[in-house]
Order: structure tokens, then C-alpha cells, then sequence
């Protein structure tokens, strides 16, 4: 299906062909961006009692206390079990050419059904310095081919973005993308080139950096996730890192950057109000980006009671919207137009977009609890004062989590 | 993506929803059919040399002689061996209404990305009578739910149906529906109702009468093998069983039985001349279907020296389509207007369909020997002599295989 319905002229379902190229990313990146660590993810520190006991208890059961959730982190646990066939010793009889190879591998990804596919030099800034236990990373391919997979227009319209099936709408995508991100390892490695796929609890590389420089998205509001034009900000990403000679594509500029500074609508809704409502950006590491409350953020997630996860900001975001119709149309426009941008947002919220389509929910809100599955008491964060309520007023997590 | 494609009123990407629904198949399944081994399958028999001694030695590398299926095999594998959950011991409060419990399992599937999903009560005739080892199998649950993922339509056009991609096309859809069986059995058992995944390689059931029994498709000339029509025969299934209580599907008629009758582009096009001309179908096990030579259809896959696996009746079948555009309006009127089908073969021809668009090409050709990859000599096998050629002219595989 996918396939069949890319057009002449594209490789995958989406019309990567004919964004506007840049030569640099339309967020600055400095020369002195310094290697970190996932170590130091927020999910972790929860985990290792960094923000008080309760989040403590809670990382390890906020994503499988809820059935769809669990099945596919199950899922994610197999497939990092698998083991990787052996780089075959002798290279296999394949065309030379890097350009030949880059649509090659971009062709089987979307075959095995990715969504979009970008390449991208692989910089040594977006590999890890350690990894979730605190161990050394080291990895010198030379280049990244990244997945996205599309957590869902659907699901997002029937949903709140905080409520039970959160945490299942980006395991669908980490599940999703950790598969094909094995095959095509495991295909490359069978030419004779050294390659890795790197997929959720399976990372040696940063992913956001990589998704940008691979042309896939820009730098968005929510600090340090990328958007891409037509899936927005709904989908997850893997990768594979290779020596394989590829062509690396080049980023792209679809006007996101004067977008975000008038939206604001994410921030406006984030329940934990983590979200920066600044109109500039700041330089963290030697590279743009917007400030985040990662803590809040973290505790949100890890903590929501009315819920598995947040993902709040990513279902009320103006570009979440399905690539079909109308919205093909003012996607073109919001590309080209910025004059156009304050009246999208303004549009968004008048339709009724962000809000839930009862519709569309298919899942039932169930939480595990030792052993048995409860109705939850409550659904959904939302920020439920005025839209310009700040942070201290609407924090979702209990009083009892140590600063 | 797909979720984003599916208009109101229809859970998946397919309007499966507006066909025309009858009670019993359109082709006869009486009460006396007996379970079948799957020990018995034709490669299986190749494997343990009853097709003589080139095809025992062919059994073992025939998929994975090429690294596009090698990698999606070796995928295939991985999920065969993780562990499922236990079933937990308390049921989870959710309705008991079998019809609502239908639409939630099929939305579950329709998020993992499957294109089709059906429900049937499963018949014990489906169940193995004994596994590929030859070991009883017994399984008394009570639903099937079918998942069918397309091998996609842009390769096979790119392909000749018999060539090195072959089964590289099978296996994509094969790993890829088991992965969903494997993530919606997990999801069922933790709900606390039996479920066990069946998929390439860890089937306790035979797939064809669950296709159809689910509504998914009706018999065609290839012999056993079941017929969407949205898809096509371009499709591989699996299914989860399971004791949740279901509400069944029924069956479908799109006019397929008269369609094949009167097409024959399959057996015409069949490089083994495996596939029957006959205008009726044969009563087999106590169900109708038209006959199949299974050894020689077995022999050209396991065997072919032009490729890995064949699968050139679906390239050429005139189902074989993208469903968009006008292919909409044709499979309409096709499932409406029986007058119309010989008119469809006939411009099904004219119109080059079946052929190759090496425009669509995207793979290498290449094969395994040894455990190093060489350029193959010959690539694709087809009907060389005249359509009206054949079984013994055109026989594809050596002469030294012992009858």
C-alpha cells in the first residue's frame, strides 16, 4: 500500500523530493557541541531516585502499567536480544556509486514500510559519550540512514496526548522502527559493510541531531525534537550507522523556524508546563535550541497519574495533521508563506484541532496494578486554568516528588 | 500514514467494510474435511530430499541464497523465538460485548500497521494435524484473527515475479505480519485470555481457510491460495487464536470465482506450468479449488536457478494492482459486472500489465555461494514458448531431480 502510493519520481509515501535544501540546518550548530550521555536521560535519572521515591517506583512501570504499551516494549526488549549476522568478509558485487547506494537502502527501507528515510554524514557529537549504564560508547561510521514511522494520525485525534495510550503511540513507533532498523542492519552486514541499527534501549547515537542533518525536520519548539512536514511531530525515529558509501542528503528549511516563534500552542498546553513560551531560542551545547524544563517534562511523563507518558505537545501541534486533502494544500503554503503562519494558528484552535475526537478512540484506559488491570480513576492531563497559566500553577506531579 | 488514509466509517486502509458479506463461502467447504500436516508441505518434502538430491540441497538455502531475504528471514527467526508473556491469571474489566471487542483487536492491528484484518471461528480442519517436525499439535481456542500485509505493489511491477526479489517479497510480509501476531497475542494474554501468534515458520494453523473463512478473500485458480480484493493475491498472512470472546466476519463474494474461471493469466504465465487451465475447480479434502501441481510449483521455487522463490503468478494476475485511482473504479465494477471480466483480461494484456517496469527495479541481483555474493547468470524464468506451452516444454527445473 505504501509503496503504491508513491508517485513517479518519489521514493516513499511522502514527497521528501521537493522541500526547499539548505546547506546547514536552519538552527545554528557550533563547532563545540560536546558528546553527552544517555546516562543522563531524564527517564534514568527517575529511575536511578533523582527526582524522590515516587518517580522512582514509577519509571519502571509507567510504560507497561498500561496493555498496548507493554506488549510493544516486549516487542522492543526481543528485538534488542537479536543477534547481528557477522560483517560477511568478502564485499559483495554491488555498484560503487554512493548515490546508486543511498537510493538503494532508501528504496528497502520503505519497501519494509518506513515512513520517511534520510541520510546524513554521521557526526561524532550525536554518539554517545556513555550509555544507559554509564559505559564508554564508541562508534566510527561513517554515516546514518534514519527511519521515521508514523505514531498515528488517528489514535492522536481520538487521544488527549496524555492519557493511556500515550506511551502505545510511541512504542508503536520505537517497536515499528527497531524492526526495520534490524533488517536493514543485518542486510548491509551481509554485503560485507560494517553496520548497527540503533532503535529505543538500543541507542549508541543521539537521534534528534541526526534526523535534522539527515533533511528530515527542523529544530521545534519542544526542546530538542525535531518536526518533520508532514508527519509533524508524530512519529519516532531509528537508525542504522554504516560504512557503506552513501550520498548524504541535506537539511531542510520549510519555514518551521518563524513557525514555532508565533505558535506557541504546545506550550500553551503542555500540562506540566515544561515548554519555553520565549520567542527566541538559546545556545545549549554550541547549538540552537528552545529551552525545556527537562525535569517537568520527565516527571510528567514518568509520573503522570491520569496516564502512561505525555505526549501532549506533539497532539496539539498545528502540524499534526493527517497528509491527505486540504492539509497537503496549507502545508505547500505554510512552506512558502510566512505571512500565513499567526492565521494557521489561529484557524487551528478555531476548527477544533488539538481537541478529542471521542470517535477515534478505539483503546480502553486500563492500568496494571500488581498483577491486575483497573479502570484508572483518572484520564488525561490538560492544562485546565487559562491558557496563559505558568508553570507552578498547573505541575501535574504530587507535592511528595524531592526537587 | 495509514491510519491518517482511512475515511470514516472504516477501521483500516481498505474499505473491507462496503463489500458484499454471504454466509458461506463462494466455494464449497464440506463437512469431512480432514486436518492436514504441515509436515507434508511441499518444502518440507524438498528439505528431507523427496524431491531428489539437488532440491534437498536447494531447501536450505532458497530464501536466504539472496541478503534481501536473508536479513528479513533471519528477522523472522528472532520473533520465532521470544518468549510470550504468561496469561495473566485475572481478566481485565473490559466490555463483554463481542462485537466492541471485535472493532478494539482489529483498531489494535490497524495502529501496527496491518492493511487487512478478519475474524472467523476457528475450525479444527485448520489446525495442523502435526507440526513441521511431524509432532502432533492440538489447539482448541476459539477465534482466529487474520492479519494481511501487502508485499507491495511497486516491486512486483519492478520485477518479473520469478526473479531474486521473489523471496524477498514473501518474507517482508511474513516478518512483518508476525511481528503484529506476536505484538496482539502479547497484548490478549495480558488482558487474561488465551492467545497464541501463528506466523511464517510457527503456524499451528493452515492460513488459507482462515483468509477466507475472515472475509478477507475467495479462492482462485492458483490453487489453495486466497484472493483479496484489494490486494490481490500480493499478500502474506498471520493470525492470532485466541478464547476472547470475537464477533466473526463473514465471508466475501467479489465475483472472483466467475473471474477466474474466464482469466487464466496465472497458469498461462506459470514458468513451472504448475497452475490448472480447467474451467472447474476439483473437489479436494471435501472443499472445492482448482488443482495445483504442488510438486512442480514446489520445484520451481525451492529449485529456481533464475532467482530465490517464485512468485510470478502474482505479478501477472490482474488483481495485481495499486488500489487507487482507476483501479478503484475498476475492481467496482469488476466485483459488480461479471460481462466485465473477460473485457479486464483482455485489456489487462493490452495495456502491459504483468510485464516488467524496470523503472521500478530497486534490488541487485545477487546470490549466496559459499558465503560470498556473486552476480547470479540468469535472472527470472517465464514462459518462453508459446502461452499455449506446456507442462513438459517449459519445465523450469534440472532434469537430474528425481521424480
Amino acid at each position: 500500500m505504501l509503496e503504491g502510493k508513491a508517485p513517479r519520481g518519489q521514493l516513499g509515501p511522502y514527497p521528501l523530493e521537493r522541500l526547499k535544501r539548505v546547506d546547514k540546518p536552519t538552527t545554528y550548530i557550533g563547532p563545540n557541541v560536546q558528546r553527552v550521555s544517555e546516562y543522563d536521560a531524564g527517564f534514568l535519572k527517575a529511575g536511578r531516585g533523582e527526582y524522590g521515591p515516587r518517580l522512582k517506583a514509577e519509571a519502571s512501570r509507567f510504560v507497561s502499567k498500561e496493555p498496548v504499551a507493554a506488549a510493544m516494549s516486549q516487542m522492543l526488549r526481543g528485538l534488542r536480544e537479536l543477534e547481528l549476522v557477522p560483517v560477511y568478509s568478502t564485499l559483495a558485487p554491488i555498484p560503487k556509486d554512493a548515490g546508486a547506494q543511498s537510493r538503494h537502502v532508501k528504496a528497502l527501507g520503505y519497501f519494509l514500510r518506513a515512513d520517511c528515510i534520510g541520510i546524513c554524514e554521521l557526526p561524532q557529537y550525536a554518539v554517545y559519550a556513555a550509555d544507559r549504564e554509564d559505559r564508554p560508547v564508541e562508534l566510527d561510521h561513517k554515516y546514518a540512514i534514519v527511519f521515521l514511522i508514523d505514531q498515528g494520525w488517528r489514535t492522536f485525534n481520538g487521544g488527549l496526548g496524555s492519557d493511556w495510550i500515550s506511551a502505545g503511540q510511541s512504542m508503536k513507533s520505537y517497536s515499528t522502527s527497531g524492526f526495520i532498523a534490524t533488517v536493514v542492519a543485518n542486510y548491509i552486514r551481509r554485503l560485507g559493510y560494517e553496520a548497527e541499527p540503533h532503535f529505543s534501549g538500543h541507542y549508541k547515537v543521539l537521534m534528534p541531531p541526526l534526523v535534522l542533518l539527515s533533511g528530515l525536520g527542523e529544530m521545534s519548539r519542544f526542546g530538542g525534537a525535531i518536526l518533520n512536514p508532514f508527519l509533524g511531530p508524530r512519529f519516532k525515529a531509528s537508525a542504522v550507522t554504516t560504512n557503506l558509501p552513501l550520498e548524504p542528503d541535506k537539511p531542510i528549511d520549510f519555514g518551521l523556524r518563524h513557525y514555532c516563534k508565533v505558535c506557541k500552542k504546545c506550550a500553551r498546553e503542555c500540562p506540566s508546563q515544561s515548554i519555553s513560551y520565549s520567542d527566541e531560542m538559546i545556545i545549549y551545547n554550541d547549538h540552537e535550541t528552545y529551552e525545556l524544563d527537562v525535569k517537568g517534562c520527565t516527571r510528567m511523563r514518568v509520573g503522570n497519574p491520569a496516564g502512561a507518558s505525555c505526549g501532549r505537545c506533539i497532539k496539539v501541534c498545528p502540524w499534526n495533521k493527517p497528509y491527505e486533502g486540504i492539509h497537503k494544500l496549507v502545508e505547500w503554503t505554510l512552506e512558502r508563506v510566512s505571512l500565513s503562519h499567526r492565521f494557521s494558528v489561529w484557524m487551528d484552535d478555531l476548527l477544533g484541532y488539538g481537541r478529542q475526537n471521542i470517535e477515534d478512540k478505539w483503546w480502553y484506559d486500563l492500568e496494571e496494578v500488581e498483577g491486575i488491570f483497573q479502570v484508572p480513576e483518572k484520564v488525561g492531563a490538560v492544562v485546565k486554568s487559562s491558557p496563559l497559566a505558568r508553570k507552578k500553577e498547573v505541575l501535574a506531579v504530587e507535592e511528595d516528588d524531592t526537587e
